[in-house]
């Protein structure tokens, strides 16, 4: 509220910062609908529990909100009830609820993402006038908001697709927010939007994250993150419960401590919540719990983008797919009987605590790989997509509000903060001696569950990752030398190892066979 | 020639098998242009290398094919060059082009894929009969199979998507063919694809795959296939060269080697001629290659469908993106320079012959893996999309003629004719004890990697992934928690922890911050 009344000054009607003049005189016409003035610093239509909370959070901050559903009967139930005595008012029809918005209207959608999306805006059009916003905030695919916002350019209508994520919890107490689209439409949102959202060291975890679906791309990259920040955590106890043979309790005491230190953020929070949260026979419920995920969403939506973009995104690739072995329950059971475990060393020797620490460090190194491979991932669409990518301000938005929340992201923020080009966030040098330090215990750790069997794709892929990504030659000169052999597909040349023959930039191709000595001309046969 | 020629006797003009009476005929219409009646056994549009050599072929084997381009010029050139004095005849246009043909036209497409492939197609519609066959022969892929497949049954005509294998060479000597599509054209097509297809013990690789798209469908899972062997030997060398400090002449003598036992094959191959393979100054040509590989092809889609069908087909995701951090071989560079290896075990101890034994079984069992995971994938998408697959063909398809050729997949052919039905291929008595042998090798490989530093994102994620399918209860569980704590997203009970409170099948959600006690409900501030 605080927010919204300081400004109460600065009345310029229609214009940015938005007008809060009317706050009173909406509340009134909340309770008695006795006004027909423009009243509401923003309608939003669709009155789920995302919707809903929405609207009370900016009630909370002084807006006037008018709220509207395809099912009118639950504007008037919100109305009567959660909204009961707040500055919000409903409406019976789109016409009266786009006749109480103040202008510009601001008219934000929580609907699901896809077709109503588009019945929406196609309702909305005709009541607008030019200058109009419409905010998609649901959990839109960011191809649909890039076409929206052109769409709705060539109409003179401002378009903002939002990212929100923090939950139910979030959209009510403070959400991480990811708005990008049209950027004439900021300045009408800013103090709105900044206001509910979430606050990390008195900053506003929201801020214009840049052109057409790009608040839509920035929310699907950080729910892949999310996926990959899980699988972490999934791995790290499956290595303390099969590997060391802790119990439950001893495995939330582990996550508690880690709480503590560079690890510090929401999940290893609630893991550890989790570990410790008895049923009533005494026993960690979490042992009850299927083991099957589902995962046909952002996460898998990121990995394919990934590909697409052909990005070296592996952590939040493997963490989609753990979740696609882990969903073929039956089949792993059936193969749990059938398939053996052998090794050479079946089980863990050495310091335990040792080991922990350097689980902790593993975890923290493939977190750091993890958020470097996003941020070059988001670096890369910016440049295919043509868009603006302010990179500080997408780790600030992550540091409050969402579900990755952590104090990790305050060095990333700082990181960008200090050299807002940084190439990649191995090159800060927090993040460059935090992974030094990190590399030993990542590596032991990496070494030891390959011999005592406990699956660990994240932490693997992550490693591999890094010894790959700090590689300047790779193997895939073989690779180069292999499709030129059988397709004629041309290589090139190390600068290094250019020739007159060879030149630097020029595609080349072998007759691999065709020399005699010590090449065979075979042809093979199976 | 000889299967054409012995089946002279069964001519049954239009039917099946196809009729051979007029190869004589045809041979002199191709020289002389004098007899007008229909003559050819099949026309091909497209004389690219691949449609040329695709001709040549089965020219060789008897039949009379008519070859047409839509550079006319090309068609003459080819007929005075390259066609000359076989059974091939040209046309001007193509109208003349499939006057040409007899009944039930076969047309073949070896066409750009995309929209040149769409536009011969309503080219071809109005010239052609009901009964009459396209076979598109290019690199199309399957979601385009299929809505082809079911347009041109609409028309009357039936449509093949047939998957070629083995690049300029197979197509000219004998290729691999993966057919699919509309069956009836089947018994109208069979005879001229097996004669012209490699052969593997006698037996052709081509047989019907399946419906729709199933062709390409399978033609594309190969190519991530190949994909993934490509980047299992790329590790195996990079260890050798950079772990073992071995010359290129070693690592082609180990692969010489190993081409002598289970990881005979033509890819092995190769990787030793190339390694063999010496520039004019006396050492390894592959060492002065450009270590950048590209990616934007089949590999990618397989990769993006198993994400899509959610399979976790981990190893050809693993190799597309090797591919793509090569590629940024410029960030590496610089990456190289400023980031640091640190191990407690840096470079490579222990008995070299023992580890390169070692490594072939990892690499060994790496690709048992990855084709377990491409079967998974097909049977997957058979089930999707309602496709019938036959995998003892498929398995055989793959035995000659392609890149992935090798002994291996005659086990795998075995394997499924002896178990058609086998749920997976680690079920097989044969690959079962073949994993358990390779396990110990395999572990230390990838443990030994890790310690020293060397990538081995697919050795890695090979293992991670056996090691998590062999795995009854995986910590997906706690992974649910988490969901179900911050998103409300419910979970499911595992059978045997089942009770009256929490019944199996039923969608839990548990107040895992309201329970006084061990559980604080927090609120996390960062």
């Amino acid at each position: 509220m605080s927010g919204a009344v300081a400004r109460l000054a600065n009345i310029k009607l229609g214009g940015p910062p938005s007008s809060h003049a009317s706050i009173s005189a909406a509340a009134t016409s909340s309770s008695k609908n006795a006004n027909n003035a423009p009243s509401a610093d923003l309608g939003l239509i669709g009155l789920a529990v995302m919707g809903q909370n929405l609207i009370l959070n900016f009630a909370d901050h002084g807006y006037t909100i008018a709220a509207f559903n395809r099912t009118v009967s639950k504007v008037h139930r919100f109305l009567e009830n959660e909204a009961k005595g707040k500055s919000i008012v409903g409406a019976d029809t789109i016409e009266e609820f786009v006749s109480k918005l103040k202008s510009p209207r601001r008219v934000m959608l929580l609907v699901q993402a896809g077709a109503a999306v588009d019945e929406w805006i196609e309702k909305l059009i005709p009541l607008l006038d030019a200058g109009d916003i419409i905010i998609d905030g649901g959990n839109s695919h960011f191809p649909d908001s890039n076409r929206r916002s052109r769409y709705l350019a060539e109409k003179n209508l401002r378009f903002v697709g939002s990212g929100v994520s923090g939950g139910e919890d979030g959209a009510r107490t403070g959400p991480s927010m990811m708005p990008g689209g049209n950027e004439e439409a900021w300045p009408h949102i800013k103090d709105m939007f900044q206001d509910i959202a979430a606050k990390s060291d008195g900053e506003a975890c929201c801020d214009w994250v840049g052109d057409e679906g790009a608040g839509h791309y920035v929310k699907m990259v950080h729910n892949g993150i999310e996926y990959g920040d899980m699988q972490l955590i999934c791995e790290a106890y499956d290595i303390m419960k099969r590997g060391l043979g802790l119990t439950s309790k001893e495995i939330g005491d582990v996550f508690a401590k880690w709480n503590t230190g560079v690890l510090d953020s929401f999940l290893i929070e609630i893991t550890r919540d989790i570990l410790y949260f008895n049923d009533d026979d005494g026993t960690a419920l979490v042992e009850k719990i299927l083991d099957k995920a589902g995962q046909k969403g952002t996460g898998k939506w990121t990995a394919i983008n990934a590909l697409d973009l052909g990005m070296p995104v592996t952590l939040i690739a493997e963490a989609v797919l753990g979740r696609c072995l882990s969903s073929i329950k039956d089949e792993r059971t059936v193969a749990s009987q059938k398939l053996q475990f052998v090794s050479r060393s079946a089980k863990f020797e050495g310091d335990r605590a040792q080991f922990l620490d350097d689980l902790e460090q593993a975890l923290y190194a493939s977190k750091i790989v993890s958020y470097a491979q996003g941020f070059m991932l988001m670096q890369e669409a910016a440049k295919e997509y043509k868009w603006k990518l302010n990179k500080p301000s997408i780790a600030l938005m992550w540091r409050g509000g969402c579900i990755i929340r952590s104090v990790f992201l305050k060095d990333i923020t700082a990181a960008y903060r200090k050299q807002p080009d940084l190439q990649n966030l191995l090159f800060d040098d927090f993040f460059n001696n935090a992974i030094n330090k990190a590399q030993p215990g990542w590596r032991d750790v990496v070494s030891k569950a390959a011999l005592i069997g406990i699956p660990t794709p994240a932490f693997s892929t992550a490693l591999s990752w890094f010894d790959g990504y700090r590689t300047k030659d790779l193997p895939a000169n073989l690779l180069q030398a292999q499709r030129d052999y059988f397709g004629a597909h041309t290589f090139r040349v190390k600068p290094e190892a250019a020739t007159e023959k060879y030149p630097v930039g020029q595609d080349i191709h072998v007759n691999w066979t065709g020399r005699g000595g010590n090449v065979s001309a075979s042809t093979y046969q199976a």
